[in-house]
């Protein structure tokens, strides 16, 4: 849920508000949703709905790594905003025009007014828009990766693997609140940190957070039992932007996640199975953060490094048993169907 | 010569100037040299100059280095300024009451208004003081370490190395003039750049040298020659740097250091040598480059990172053969003399 501006002057551009030196997110979202009951007004129904999403956004990189695991691509199609968004939008500039082919529109804004005239809070990403009328239906993240697994089952590939599994739910939620409070939003903590002792405790914060993560992989190939789960997702959207962006530009620079043996190999497993590395633009990635939070980079200039290489390099992960699909297999679609 | 903002609105705190994209260093220093014949009216004497740096400037480095591996301690003393200089000047914040005990002065600013009244450029570091007149001598930082080498002889201590041989100088200097423009001054082209074409430019070069140097010392232990040069005091002083702040301040990030295995063991193996590494003060220089370059750090915020510990891991250079001093052996007393 990255987001735009805003009107109001104590809202950044990552939704958060900084009170006393230390970042707070801004959690309220639209928190409709697409059920096979329609307990919303919203039914599970193939061809209704689209994903807008950013490359460079780690809370909408989940939702694309997910409905290319399940092979929800050809139920729910998906539009692109640009790195960059102003400060009222994410737009649509990548696609011809300016304007996604599917909604017709050019601002991300427009589907959020549709369903709230002068929709007061972040225009983030991900967010679901109805097709037919143009509206958001939900921007609510962490539900909407979760719905993907349990509500449209009708529509998975053949081989999907069980991101959320019953039996698994109560430790993949306790894995994920940690991962979710401590990393994927404590890189942030450090980053827009407003005083030094901000920042000091963030940094403390976030590499507590990345030792237990050290030592909890080392032994084990995945994060909750020995396939891939829903809570490998969220730990791998950070993860692989760490490099690329927290660690200079947030200023996460205790290590680089090269230099953390186990969550680099871990990092590297993910990234080489379809789903994962298949959609992640580093460029995007790090155009996004650099040119966005002028705040923390006045002049825009984006990094040329790090040498992304070395992600396709041998994890030997495999020797620590596991499968990744479980009885499953993995997707073999071509990407950004 | 890191030096002070001035009044000039077009020289920043690193006595540049950006023209079109490109940062360009002020290279006009007061080239008053001291010397055994007293030329310009400075004659070779002990207790008579006051060397004033900062730990945190790497051109002010080289000096501290070469005082220490040459013995001069005795013959001149040294005063250091605090991390953060003001708009106008490097301050002695970290003496007592904040006044330099033999110049009883607060400012460095003070020594050069003594030598010009309203001396129009830099107050730059490392600075050399005439005591008696409280007059800066010169500010002239690559001179002021090779006249240590020529010109203090008589003061060398017992087991000094030739750090500026006369049979090896053509090669000091033209190795060192790479280093310079490419290294030493490469690190600020990316850092200081105005456009994103500037930086990209200036990142190619830094890391074409820097490809060079590590091809170069992966067969030999030392830049020129088999013991420690002026060439090494010069390279080193960026080196040491690199991680803690031109790696993310100044967006050096196609590796870090140690991710450079043969140059990050020469570093290492200079580091660990008496002169070097214990004159290095980690803590000075990332509060200097994070705290002084608004301009790119707005928030202040200086990182906790990276862990310096590695530096005195085991570098392995010794089988490279060489004797770090030649002749004559390490520096022995205690730093800060």
């Amino acid at each position: 849920m990255e987001q735009n501006t805003g009107a109001a002057a104590e809202v950044s551009t990552e939704g958060a508000y900084v009170t006393g030196g230390e970042y707070t997110r801004d959690t309220t979202y639209i928190e409709t949703r697409i059920t096979r009951d329609a307990v919303d007004g919203y039914p599970v129904e193939a061809g209704r709905y689209r994903l807008v999403v950013a490359r460079a956004c780690p809370w909408a990189h989940r939702s694309t790594i997910v409905r290319r695991l399940l092979g929800l691509e050809d139920a729910i199609s998906i539009g692109v905003c640009g790195p960059t968004h102003d400060a009222r939008s994410w737009t649509f500039d990548l696609d011809p025009g300016g304007v996604d082919p599917v909604l017709g529109i050019e601002r991300l804004q427009q589907a959020y007014f549709r369903r709230t005239p002068d929709y007061p809070r972040g225009i983030t990403v991900p967010a679901i828009v109805d097709v037919p009328t143009g509206a958001v239906v939900t921007n609510n993240f962490p539900q909407i990766t979760l719905d993907f697994s349990s509500e449209w089952v009708d529509f998975h590939r053949d081989g999907a693997p069980a991101l959320y599994p019953e039996d698994l739910q109560a430790e993949i939620d306790t894995v994920a609140q940690r991962v979710y409070t401590e990393v994927n939003n404590g890189v942030y903590r450090c980053g827009f940190a407003g005083s030094q002792e901000g920042y000091d405790a963030a940094y403390d914060r976030l590499f507590t957070a990345l030792d237990w993560l050290e030592e909890r992989l080392a032994g084990q190939r995945f994060l909750v039992g020995d396939t891939i789960t829903e809570a490998d997702v969220r730990l791998f959207t950070t993860l692989v932007r760490f490099d690329a962006v927290y660690h200079g530009h947030f200023k996460c620079n205790r290590q680089k996640l090269t230099e953390m043996p186990v969550l680099w190999a871990y990092a590297r497993d993910l990234f080489q199975t379809p789903g994962f590395g298949d959609t992640v633009n580093f460029d995007q990635i790090k155009a996004h953060y650099y040119m966005v939070h002028t705040d923390i980079n006045p002049t825009k200039v984006v990094p040329k490094g790090p040498d992304p290489s070395g992600w396709l390099t041998p994890h030997g992960r495999e020797k620590l048993g596991g499968r990744p699909f479980g009885a499953g297999w993995a997707p073999t679609r071509p990407v950004d169907a």
